[in-house]
Parts: structure tokens; sequence; C-alpha cells
């Protein structure tokens, strides 16, 4: 499912020059650092605090999942206020009471309530929802709302009602291409029940790599990975650690193309003839599984149903994303096969391996997922289909009459802005003209981290903190459509985020000081704060990488998006726009010269390291073009036309600067062509 | 082992503000990143590339053990550069060859060889080794001397002859007054192997709590914990972890005194009546076990038999300090059985106690260690003497024949600067005029981490970098004492220890987020940067503090060492000296100035937040001295005297300012007074 013609807009994270976002918020309901918001928020008076006094109780239904949740709730607000909580319940009466109705399933289920209601009054909170997921949601709001304020840390008063506008809203995470250890997986679940994500889909086998360890066929890791995979009890454990945060976990495993590390053990599955190695190059590549032999469904059975003594989930991903046919168009015994079946195309082939693989999976009583290409017109109903191609997938399923989950728009591996994400909407283009019953077939959307160009120790600067953005889409209100409230609450939220202990803060400052031998490598901070990766697949074109590259330099550091030129650009909007206030003048000049200057103070330091030498054009580029920004703000300033040359030669410069270097777009080209117009032009 | 008098000097790490500390360094030995730094060495010409190329073989002798060490090596290397390493054995002539002649002992014992050669050539590396020990202590050296070049990463070529000047070298930590999860200890024993630190002193039980399970006397940690405890199997793991890294685990039960833990489970164990509970407060209680009652032994026997089958170790610590005999002059029957055995004082009665804990001790075939307390003039010649009462325990030790570890001046919980422990020598002092016979019971030494006010949220900023310096005494050459190569070293080990995995600098800005709601508190950074926590004892007199007082303020934010401070005095010391060059002179005017700044710019945070609201006056002070340290720098740059009433009134003001604010001590200050005496004096 990774496609080369996507479109789509362009935005950021915090380095040391990052501007303050303040987190104590007031009292208005949209200034609460809340993400997701809730769906109905009635601000109160005063506040709550949160001292060394407060105390957590269960109410009504008891599990021992709440009484875990209890725990996590309080050690994560010690994580936050660094006030130790005792962990035993307490006796007298508890500060907040956490009151539940009733158990919720035992393999949590697609549509299971996850409601709740919280009200937090100067003198109490309580939570009230008819199971432990809407008391656990409850638990994460709570911790949202506290900040430090004049009185100590504190809750505002406030009353909300609040249940997700979609029952599916997940995380994918590819651990195919790049492994992902444990403890990698585990912080990103903490990530997901922080923003209220319920699904984890977990793409366990790539070209690059099988990592789901079988009993019954243990070659497929022993010969298909290079050692790094999931033990069965580790999965198991993951399942657990997530049910025990109310997030699902759907594997996949993906047939029957991105299968090579499959046959590299077990080439009797393959259409080709072998033998195979694993992948290490990035792509589309030609393996694939044979449909024409009784033994490969016998193989896909017996595996997925040891696979579903791991996974409880009633879904079951079974991929089947981009076969380009070429094995299958060599292999005379497929072709023979197929005109036995009078399967006219390979199109039919896959749709008669898709209907063979759905009736496995319901024969080990799961629901199949597939991507958009398992969708045929004789598609079984219970299919569920994940769009990823396109925006009309979503709708054309959903107008089939199966159910659909969009992940077209949240590939969040593409170094898109958060802006751009949020933005897109499942019920949204397309699928905007869906009857309401067909509306109803829209389960909800997936964030995708495909892993190409995401180690380990980058994937959280790559999930976080945009998926925020996503869950929110996922879980609030559709009307709610405000990009300046999202990216303020969005970092916000990220500062929390990390102090649970995800890393996509500080692993830019640690990767700067490891490229430059620097400890505190501030000059070649302020380069990284207004560039960005290329977007979509631009990267693959302009350099060569495979499994064996370092992601050891500045595009692999910075996040992908730049938070600070998209308050450049927001500055240059109200300066054009004849909106901008004194200061915000000023400080579109400091920036400037900031940026005009750092050029001479950092060549020194790129010179000492090879992984920097690479950047001093882009830190000459960087110069040139804050150097024009500042020509044309003085010409604004002043009220000078600038002359039609000057214009003309600088817009060609920065149409030249607009080409990414050493893998890098500068982001404040695109700001200063709109000075350079402006001031150009008609004023 | 807590005292209230002990004397010192005074000294910082690197915040947002600090500058600069270059980890590249060129070819000369002592300028390399090495800490501790090897007993022999000579640098060579050019140096090794690491690259995707570089592989790591194992000949000779092999163990699991080595296997584990080498895929260690590999995963820090890809860590410290970002380049994938595959953690397979690869074919063909790897570039670092670890050649190990023999095994060493199935229970790692003191003065096992730990020595290692290590050559480093352009073309390849080879470390040779009697034992792992010895092959792991090359690994780390090696990890140190990669750094980032205009070649790549890349060694410098270096012939390294290596082994440790003693046997014993420490780091206890303190999991009895406040927990220590099992992830701190493991951070911190991966700590400890990168500096080659071998024994990790862990002491197990305290007044506030009992943390190691007996499932013979459950109701130690059942009554004598809050719930926060190891497990039987949690200890074994770490027992297990320490001994992959070459470090013994060395556990410590501390007793008669320091035991109210264990009476609240078992108050016959006790002198005084009882009921006991679980102090929640610092400082030495009554409480002591019963040296009357058979019993008494009879469950240490039982319980240290329990322990020494989860600790293999051929040393057991039974503490033995800080018993005010209250409880025994309070017991009539102890009084009796003192009388009864001539025994003329608590002492004499500790001493019969300690004699019958070391029959116990020796009964399971382990050698008691205990505090200075415990050695007494008919102390059995095999225990061994931790002193930490002052530095003559030690030298008395030796004399009286027993072996002693010291202790005493590495108490890093008292807030002194690296500077003040890197040159405190266990053959200083009093045992400088030991015999040479007399100086070979000089085992070594320990960094002692007490955790009054150390939560696992910040122990590692508490222990790190300046363990690092203490590790090298213990292992370098007794004549190495270049403080400020050390500092340098230090530093750039201290970045390398955070890549690890420890948490010692980016513990403090995110304290300083959360405790002033801001993203990005820079103008609160700026203040943080110069000041410290009182030294040694002072602390306790400034403020009431207990078990349940949040450690979330500045004071536990900062680094015990400012960074900032000490370069500056190193500035003032220059321009003192007549020795300052004008770059210098400027920076020194530069910081003042900003220092001064601050204040106006860092005030409406400050009242933002209940946290911060206390730093205002510490904020101000930093202003006036500031203020004052521009004056005096302005007087002696213009070769103008000060008038004498402008120095008394400035002097008096700074006596002043040395007092602590909001429990933090202010480092400019010394510096400033330093200026304003030479301003005044005699120019």
């Amino acid at each position: 499912m990774r496609s080369r013609n996507f479109l789509s807009l362009g935005l950021s994270c915090c380095l040391s020059m990052a501007v303050c976002l303040p987190l104590a918020y007031g009292q208005k309901g949209d200034s609460l650092a809340l993400m997701p918001m809730p769906s109905h928020l009635t601000a109160g008076e005063g506040h709550l605090k949160v001292d060394s006094g407060f105390t957590v109780g269960l109410e009504g239904y008891k599990e021992a999942r709440l009484e875990l949740a209890r725990k996590r709730f309080l050690k994560d607000l010690s994580r936050q206020t660094g006030i130790p909580y005792h962990l035993e319940a307490t006796e007298g009466k508890p500060t907040l009471v956490v009151e539940t109705t009733g158990a919720s399933k035992d393999v949590q289920s697609v549509g299971e309530d996850e409601s709740y209601h919280l009200e937090v009054t100067p003198t109490n909170a309580r939570i009230k929802a008819a199971t432990p997921l809407g008391a656990m949601h409850g638990l994460q709001t709570f911790l949202q709302l506290v900040a430090i304020t004049p009185d100590g840390f504190a809750a505002p008063a406030v009353t909300i009602e609040d249940a997700p506008r979609f029952t599916w809203r997940g995380l994918m995470i590819d651990a195919g291409r790049h492994f992902q250890p444990l403890d990698v997986i585990k912080r990103n679940l903490d990530g997901m029940e922080a923003v209220k994500l319920n699904v984890f889909h977990w793409h366990l086998s790539e070209d690059q790599g099988f990592r789901a360890e079988s009993k019954v066929y243990p070659q497929l890791t022993g010969k298909g990975s290079n050692g790094d995979y999931y033990t069965q009890d580790q999965m198991k454990e993951i399942v657990q650690y997530a049910r025990d945060r109310g997030i699902r976990v759907v594997p996949e495993f993906d047939m029957p193309c991105h299968t090579t590390a499959w046959f590299v053990g077990y080439p009797e599955l393959a259409s080709g003839k072998g033998p195979y190695q694993i992948q290490t190059k990035w792509g589309i590549f030609d393996p694939a599984m044979d449909p024409s032999r009784e033994s490969t469904f016998t193989f896909i059975d017996k595996f997925i149903g040891e696979m579903t003594t791991i996974f409880p989930d009633a879904y079951f991903h079974v991929g089947g994303d981009e076969c380009n046919g070429k094995e299958w168009d060599a292999n005379a015994q497929i072709k023979a096969f197929m005109q036995e079946h009078q399967l006219k195309d390979n199109a039919a082939l896959q749709s008669y391996f898709s209907g063979r693989v759905q009736k496995i999976v319901a024969g080990h009583d799961r629901v199949m997922v597939g991507w958009d290409e398992v969708l045929q017109p004789n598609t079984p109903k219970d299919v569920v289909i994940e769009s990823w191609r396109g925006p009309k997938g979503l709708a054309a399923s959903a107008r089939q009459g199966n159910r659909t989950i969009l992940s077209n728009g949240y590939y969040i591996d593409l170094n898109q802005s958060a802006e751009e994400h949020y933005l897109v909407d499942p019920l949204g283009g397309d699928a905007a003209s869906l009857s309401a019953e067909e509306k109803k077939r829209v389960m909800g959307g997936e964030a995708a981290m495909w892993s190409e160009f995401t180690t380990s120790e980058i994937i959280d600067s790559r999930i976080w903190p945009r998926t925020a953005a996503i869950a929110e889409r996922l879980w609030s209100p559709q009307e709610m459509r405000d990009v300046e409230s999202m990216y303020t609450r969005m970092y916000a939220v990220s500062d929390k985020l990390e102090g649970y202990g995800l890393t996509h803060q500080t692993v830019t400052r640690r990767m700067l000081q490891r490229m430059s031998g620097e400890d505190d490598p501030k000059y070649l901070a302020v380069l990284a704060s207004v560039v960005q990766p290329p977007r979509e697949y631009e990267r693959e074109s302009l350099k060569e990488f495979d499994w064996h590259t370092p992601l050891n330099h500045l595009v692999d550091a910075v996040p992908p998006e730049s938070e600070v030129a998209r308050r450049f650009k927001n500055l240059v909007d109200a300066i054009v726009g004849g909106q901008a206030s004194p200061e915000q003048w000023q400080t579109a000049k400091d920036w400037l010269e900031r940026w005009r200057d750092n050029d001479a103070k950092l060549e020194p330091t790129l010179k000492k390291s090879e992984i920097t030498a690479e950047l001093a054009p882009v830190s000459q580029t960087l110069a040139q073009v804050s150097t024009i920004g500042l020509r044309a703000l003085g010409d604004l300033q002043n009220h000078h036309a600038a002359d039609a040359s000057t214009t003309q030669s600088d817009l060609q410069t920065l149409k030249a600067a607009e080409k990414p270097q050493a893998v890098l777009r500068d982001m404040v080209v695109a700001p200063v062509e709109a000075l350079v117009k402006a001031a150009g032009g008609g004023r």
C-alpha cells in the first residue's frame, strides 16, 4: 500500500530555538490542552487542586484492568507533577471517583460503549462510564486537564460528555521493513491510550522481514528475518498490554504479495522458482504466492489458525496490496490454472486468492480486513476494506456494501503537515455524498507508519505529535476544524507524551549532537528548525536508500513538520495581509536576521563531520533566502515598491531554493516568496 | 551512614545555554574522550573508519557472555553512530577482533584479571584480554574512542595497555528511602559498565522500606514496604544483568539499626515495644534489633541463608551504622543481658551483635562487609570495613589488619563537585602513610547514592556524570589529577551515557517545562544554569522534607554542579590573575549581562506557577549580583580602583546573597566576590 502519486499541502516541532507554547490554559473550553477535544464540554468556575492529598477511588463495577488503570493514572500523574502518589487504595472519600457500570467484552469488540461523563468541581471530580473503556478515556482526559497554576497543579472545573465519532481509530506500525523492538511498541501504545486511539494495526510481514514467530512454520522467521522478530510470548504480552489500555490489536500478514520473506524458508509457496533472499531494497517486488496450488491454502490455513491463538481480535488483516503479477505471468502452471478456472486476468486471480483466504479467515471466526485491492465485485460483504490508494476507494467500498477504514490521507511516513492530516475526514470528499446507511459502513481510520525511512530510534518523532491530530479527527465532532487551535493543543499534548516516555522531542537534539560532535549544537539547531524531509515519495528520487543506509542525517533528525517555519508563514501571512502588529514585524525581522547570520556561525561545525559537511549548501541557501526576505520585508515596511528586475531575480533565486538539497526542504522559501511578491506587486 | 558534619569544597551540567564541549578530539592521548583514562596509552597515526562495513569477531576462549557483549557493543555503536549493524557474526576478517584467553570465575570474584590490551590501526583493531572481564572493558574503551570526523565516524589509531588500580570500584544505590524501579537499576548498571565500575552495592533495607522479597519472612515487604519492592526473580535478573556486564552485586541489609521496616511485620526482632510503622521522615531513628534474644539471630540466619541463594557474591553487607542506642537503654532485659555478658556499653553490645552476625555470614560462606562502626578491636580480620565517617577510618581499618573500601568523600548525594570527589584518593590523606602491606588492604571505593532527596525520576542526574570521575579515580593511575582534563572528558562521556539510555541531561529540561508550564522555558533555564542544591546536609536545615514532599522544584531539577558557574569562575580566575584574553573578558561581560537582564524576562513566567513563584527572590538576587559583577568588571577593565565604600557595600550584599534562597545556592556569588575584591584592592 505504497503509492507514488498523491496530492497534499505543507508545515513543526520544537527545537531549542522554538517558540514557547503555554501549557497553562484559561477557563475557556477550546483553550484547554485537550486532544482529542471532547464532543461536549462546559467550562465551570474555579479549579480542583491536584496536590499530595489527591486520591482516586473506583466505584461500581470493578475488574483488575480498572485497578491497573487507576495505578497507571497515578503514576502518570506523578510524572506530570513530580508529586509522589501512593498506589494503594486509600481510606476516606477520594478526590476523583471513577464510577463504572459494567464490564466490557472479554475480547474488546468494535462499537463497544466508550463514552464517559467527567465532572470536575473545585472540591472533587467524578468519571461515570458504562464500561472500563469509557472510564479509561475519562482518566486520560483528566490527565490532560491538569496544568500548573499559581495555585499549584490543578484541573479546571468542567463538565464533559464525551463519546467517539468513529469506532475504529487506529495506528498502524510497519515492523517489517525496519523492526521495532518491544519497548517501542509499548511506549507507542501508551501514546495511543493518551489520545484515545483504540486499534493497533501491527504490520508483521514484509518483503524485508517476517517478524512473528510461528511454531508451526519456524523458518518464517528463522530464514525470513535477520533475527529480529517477536516471539509468541512477546506478541501475547503486547495484546495484553494493549487490552489494558482499551486498545485492540489487529495483526496483518500481507499476502499474496509483499511476501518475499515467507519464501526464503518456504519457497514452495511462491509462484517463482526461487531461491529467495530477504529484500534489502525498498519498493515493489515480483514475488507472489502461488494461488494455483492447494498446498498454499493449506499452509495459510494452518498459519492463520496458529496466529488466531495469539491474536484474539475478531478482525484479521491479510493485506492484499500491490501485486505486480510478474511471477504469475511467468508461471505456465498458473496460466493453465487461470484458464481452467476462467480467471481472465491477474486481478481475477487475486480475487480468487482473496476469496479463498476470506473463507480460511472466516473458518477461524475472524473477519477479514484487506487493502483496497481486495475489493472486487464479488467480495463478500463482511470483508472490511482499508482504503489507502485515494479518497475514492472508501466511498466505493461503502457503496458496495462493505465496511471500510480510511488510511489514505493519514500516511504519517510521508512528511505531510498535521494540518493536512487533520483536515482529511473519513466522511469528507467522496464519502460526503454517501447515504446515511452507507456512511454507517465507514468505521473510522488509521494513521499508517510505514518504515522505509524509520528506525526504532526515530519512529516516535514520525508518529508524534501529528498522530494526535488524526486521533482528534477520528474522535471529535466533524465540524471541529480550527487549525490554529489544533496546533496549540497538539504541541501541548506533545510535551505530555514525551513525559510519558515517548522520545519524539529529545531524539532531535541527541542526533544533532551525534552528527556534529558538539554538546550544544545550537547553530545546527537553528538550521534544523526550518528544514523538513521531502514530501511523499520524493526522497526516494533524490538519493539511493536501502536497509543498510544509516538514517543518521539531518533529514532523519528533524521532525516531519517545522513548527518554526509554520509560525513564520503565519507572520508573513499577517504582514502581507496588512494585519501584522509591530511585534510581528519585528519578530519576522529578527528571525530572518538570525537565519541569515547563522551560516557563518555554523560553517566551522559543518566541516568537522562527514555527516554535516553536506549541509553547507543548505545553510548557505537559508542565508541567501533570508537576505532576500529581509530586503522584501524592508521594502514592505518602507512602502517602497521593489523594482521589477529585483523581484524577478529574487523569485528566480527562490525557485531554485525550493529544490531539496541534502534531501532537505527549506521551509522558509515559500513564505519569503510571498513577501517578495507582496513587495514587488502593487503596493 | 548519614552524618551531619562533614567538610568539603564547591562547583554544572548542560542546559540549553550551556557552553559547547567538543566531542571530536585530536590525536593527543589526554585529549581523547576516555574516562577512566587508561593506565598506558600511546597515540598512533591516522584513524580507523567505523562505517557500515565495521564488524566485530571473537577469537580464542568463547562463552555466551562474550557473544552478548559483542551484540551489546554493536547496539551501542549503532546508538552512537546511527549506523545499523547486523548482530549476527559475519564472514571474513572482522574489523575489530576480541581475543580472550580464558574464562573468568563462575561467580565473579575480587581481584580477577580485568586487564586488556587494545590496538587500533587505520585498518583494524584488536583487543586482547586474559578474561571476558578485560575483553568487555576493552570494548567500552573502543566505544569511547569513536567520534565523528570529517572522514565519518572513526577511532583514532592508538595502543592501550590498561588495568585497574583498585579491585573494588563500586556504586551504591539506596533503594530503601526512595524505591528505584528495575529499569532505573538496569540503566545505571549500563552506565557503570561504560565507566568500568565493577561492584553494584544494593542498599535494600531502610527505616523507610524493606525492598527485597523474602519467601521465608514475607511480611518484611508485606508490611515493611509500601508495595514497592523487588521480587526474588527480579533480584536474580539484576544479578545476571550485572554479571553480563562484569559487575558484582553486593546486597546490603542494614542491621541492627536502620531496621524499622523489619519490625513492622516482625516486632519480635526489636528492642522496643512497638508497634512499628514505616518511617516517612528522614534522619536517625531509635528502633534497633534486640541482640539479647537468640531468636533474633535465628531469624537473621534464616534470612541471610535465603538471600545467599539469590546473591552469589562472596561478600555480604550487613550495614551496622548509626545506632543511637536509645531502645537498648530503655530495655531492662537488654540491660541485664549486657551485665551478664560483661558488655560495658552500647558499643560493646553492637560489637557482640556484629560478631554474631559475622559468624552467621561466614556460615553461609560469605565475607561480611560493614560500615565503619563495625570495626572494633576484636573484629575478625576477614571483615571488610566500608569507611564513610571520615578519612581516618580507612587507614585505621587497614592498620588493624582489615580490608577496607572508601566511601567517605564519594557521597554523591551531597551535591559536591566532581572535582572534590575526583581529588579524594583511597590512598591519599591518612592512608598515604600506610605501609605497603597495609595499603594492599585498601580494596578501592564506592560512590554512595543515598536517596532522601532522590526519586527514580532524578536519580540519574545525581549519579551522572560525577560518578564517572570517581570511576576514573578508582581505575586510573594515582598521579592523574588534572581537573580541567577531567571535566572536559567527563562531559563528553556524559553525552554518551545519555545516549545509552540514562536520563541525567534531559530530565532537567523536562522538569523546567513541568514547573513552568512552558514548552521552552528558556529564561528559567538561564536561572537554572547557575544555581545548585545546598551542599552536604544543609538542605535539611532549610526546609522540612519527608517522603511525601514532592521533589519537583528547581533544586531537584538542576544538576548538583553548575557547569556554567564553574566556567564563569575559570573566567574570573583568568581575569583576576591577569591572564584573560579579550574574548574571555567579553564572555564574562556577556554572561553577567544576560544574568542581570534575565530577571525581567523571567518574572511573568514565575508568577504563573506555584512551584516557580518562590524563585522570584533567587532571580532578583542573580540580577543584583550580576550588576555588582559588571561594575567590578568595568572597574578592572578601566584600571579604575573602586572606592572602599562601594567595595565594602558590594561585599556585604554578596555576603547576604551567599545564603540559600528557595533551597538554592547562587553559584555566581563567589566569582563575583573575587571580581569585587580584585577591583577594590590594590589595582
